[in-house]
């Protein structure tokens, strides 16, 4: 076994919960995208109100995958149903580990029969990679990672660039970019439009809950899309607002995706042992940090599988086999836990800042704005009296709905509208360099449906966004 | 006149106050370096607690003035006095305009008898690479502006590299980069010291309020002499952290620099008007913003004066001439604003966060953390009752001191001690983004010394630092 491994770094560590817990890796942060173009309160305002430009060039991994047996690879390592998965469709890809456990999830699109492009988070990345790898399968990989954390002044390259445009007003901007009406997108259907001189996929979108498009293409297009994009809006009279990377991440917030399930990777044997030993000491899985009020010795109790995230109707049982498959058909029969939205209540918010104002008394754990997460992967413990029914698992404040929300699971008898209490704040100091010294106290939490924003709830195609997980 | 000049965008606008409170320029922003390294509360620590690492490479322009007249030049366009001003010192320069209105600082070296590199804000740059040409200089000038604020992944290339070390540890790290103890260096002096295999330039300095250096060099030895300075600090055992943009300008709110006074040349005829005639549209001072809830007809009230920032006695009286001696003259024998640290009432700050949480209601100026500012120039009014007695002109919470403070000026007989009144918002909406939409509140300040951190007011040299100015 390679000293660089997980697996080596997990042996010397003891505990996976240790090792994580005590991360030096510092925030999870969306790259190389400035702060802030206008101010964080009107970008998120933007995406509610008039038209919003995400720049989602740079915070993804992205995986190519082709071959001839590029569509059965990924068949066989996603819980998805693939029969409909023509040309012009996207999806959102998730694979599981044997043991059923959430490994991450991309969006996929396919681009040819032979040819899938991924993009995501790298545990999803890596597990394919190594899984084609181990198995024996006629494909080719190439891994686009993520853009450095901190690029310094250096210059960054990508395979493509990605701009999402999206709210009320966006239709004019496409309208006009496009140079007449486009044709109808559906939900997560691709499509080719016009932008300038080039023509452009286009992945009809909603991620903040209102419709909008995803475009790529050759990273070296970038400047030219951009400002055609910017360009458009003005013309069509439309306020579009290029959003920052402080505000970007809160809009899962109000559409309800959960971004960071910790992948489900660090047990099991065979397979799973075989990934850790080839997984480097510096990837995602061996450098990424947990944080949140929720300790417990045993990393199991972090994982989550696709019932509880409400992917479950994704699941192409219809399929021979699938990595996962036999425990999922397991956990079918189970009482599994529940998405919901957390809405922080206001009082204990302010609470929590005002213990930052006193010099001399330790202070609770500062919530940064608009983004509080302070590690790759967020718990915090959510409480019914003595009782853990629940687990946060994405924080954020969204200035539409003027309020501090998270994302998690709950017990199946939690009601929505039930007030239960989030532990906020770790009982003991950490590694963490992300999180300055602090006391726990606690936030009470109002139990709410998934996604959170009206818009969402109403606007979506059918999609894990309209299923109300509760 | 050149169409493309401040004073045609001025007479376009009608009053250049109307012009720069309603400027689209967005945020004035620490650009390149990451937002954060650990969290901006520990990085706020470090230099009152341990060490911080400032790298101040991009934030500021650059300026290199040579030739024979180069001493006379500056000692003809600053107030400083020049008697001194031997090779291994530095200077905090400062121009004024002929009516003795501030202009803005820099950071003067003095590199070679007939070779000064200045290092500061824009309107310094700018009006000394005018007045070289509007004058009969025998100079040559060289300007590297600051590094762009939205590099967006491109490649961003400066003359020199710069950091600084601050804090109690620092004097450890020194000595171990230096492979023996460093010889004293007196305060605002520069001396060589080792660092790995290059002899460096070393500012004795003390930004943040405690002990330091600031070191530079050429741009393409900034990895190296970075990963020799990280790696003395863990040889020496210091906990030496790395300060991000978000922690970054608020160094100063402890120890007492006012980085932003709007620069005095927006009125006034003869040279200042072909200076107006002579900036472009597209220069800090036409595109700059100004923030705050003070607004007058007239730009300048907004100006300040040499005496009002607490640098009267750099004045060098016995220099023949200087651009703005007569003005000052006049002024010395007036009753001058003076600077103060006003310290936020904690209540009135938490109930102007706590407005933030009220859906459908018009809330109070988000108070950003840990920068507040939202404009290149801020300017609140403080008031006692109805009188406006003062402005307040840089804001910044304080981990350390667990609290908001601002930097500003005050009228002759406000006292250390008031309480006062600060306008926190803007009466109307303007055309600026960085601000959201937003209603006026008050917030009470305490009148507080400056520099306010205890350190800083007694661990100083003699400097501006430590001249009470109240």
């Amino acid at each position: 076994m390679s000293r660089f491994s997980l697996e080596a770094v997990l042996e010397k560590a003891g505990n996976p919960v240790e090792l994580l817990r005590n991360s030096k890796v510092g925030m999870y942060v969306y790259p190389v995208v400035a702060p802030e173009f206008t101010n964080w309160r009107d970008e998120q305002r933007a995406w509610r109100e008039s038209a919003v430009l995400f720049d989602q060039t740079h915070h993804m991994d992205e995986l190519i995958v082709e071959g001839p047996q590029a569509e059965e690879f990924l068949a066989y390592h996603g819980i998805n149903a693939f029969g409909n998965f023509d040309l012009n469709r996207a999806k959102h890809y998730v694979p599981v580990t044997p043991n059923g456990h959430v490994i991450g999830d991309h969006i996929i699109f396919r681009e040819r029969q032979d040819k899938f492009v991924l993009v995501g988070r790298a545990p999803t990345s890596n597990w394919l990679m190594f899984c084609a790898a181990w198995g024996k399968w006629n494909v080719r990989i190439k891994h686009d990672p993520r853009s450095p954390s901190r690029p310094e002044g250096e210059r960054v390259l990508r395979t493509h660039y990605r701009f999402q445009i999206q709210g009320p007003d966006a239709p004019k901007i496409f309208e006009k970019m496009n140079g007449g009406p486009i044709q109808e997108i559906k939900f997560f259907h691709v499509d080719w439009i016009n932008i300038g001189s080039k023509k452009v996929q286009a992945l009809r979108h909603g991620m903040s809950g209102a419709p909008g498009l995803e475009i790529w293409g050759p990273y070296e297009d970038k400047s030219y899309i951009l400002a055609a994009i910017l360009q458009a809006a003005q013309d069509a009279g439309v306020n579009l607002v290029r959003c920052g990377s402080r505000a970007y991440s809160t809009n899962t917030l109000e559409s309800g995706w959960i971004p960071s399930p910790l992948p489900g990777i660090y047990t099991g044997d065979g397979m799973l042992k075989d990934y850790r030993e080839w997984l480097g000491a510096d990837s995602y899985e061996a450098s990424g940090a947990i944080g949140g009020s929720f300790v417990s010795d045993n990393i199991e109790d972090y994982y989550v599988n696709p019932f509880e995230l409400g992917y479950d109707f994704y699941i192409g049982w219809k399929k021979n086999d699938f990595i996962g498959k036999d425990a999922l058909l397991k956990m079918k029969g189970q009482k599994n836990r529940k998405k919901v939205t957390f809405e922080w209540n206001a009082e204990d918010v302010v609470k929590v800042i005002a213990s930052a104002f006193k010099p001399g008394e330790d202070h609770f754990k500062w919530i940064d704005f608009p983004q509080p997460n302070y590690a790759s992967t967020s718990a915090d413990m959510v409480m019914h009296g003595d009782k853990m029914v629940g687990m946060s698992m994405f924080n954020g404040y969204s200035y539409n709905e003027r309020c501090m929300l998270s994302l998690g699971v709950v017990d199946q008898d939690v009601q929505i509208g039930d007030v239960l209490t989030m532990k906020w704040g770790e009982p003991q100091p950490t590694g963490k360099t992300s999180a300055e010294k602090h006391k726990q106290t606690e936030i009470r939490v109002r139990v709410s449906q998934t996604p959170y924003a009206a818009e969402a709830r109403t606007n979506y195609a059918d999609s894990w966004r309209t299923k109300a997980t509760a």
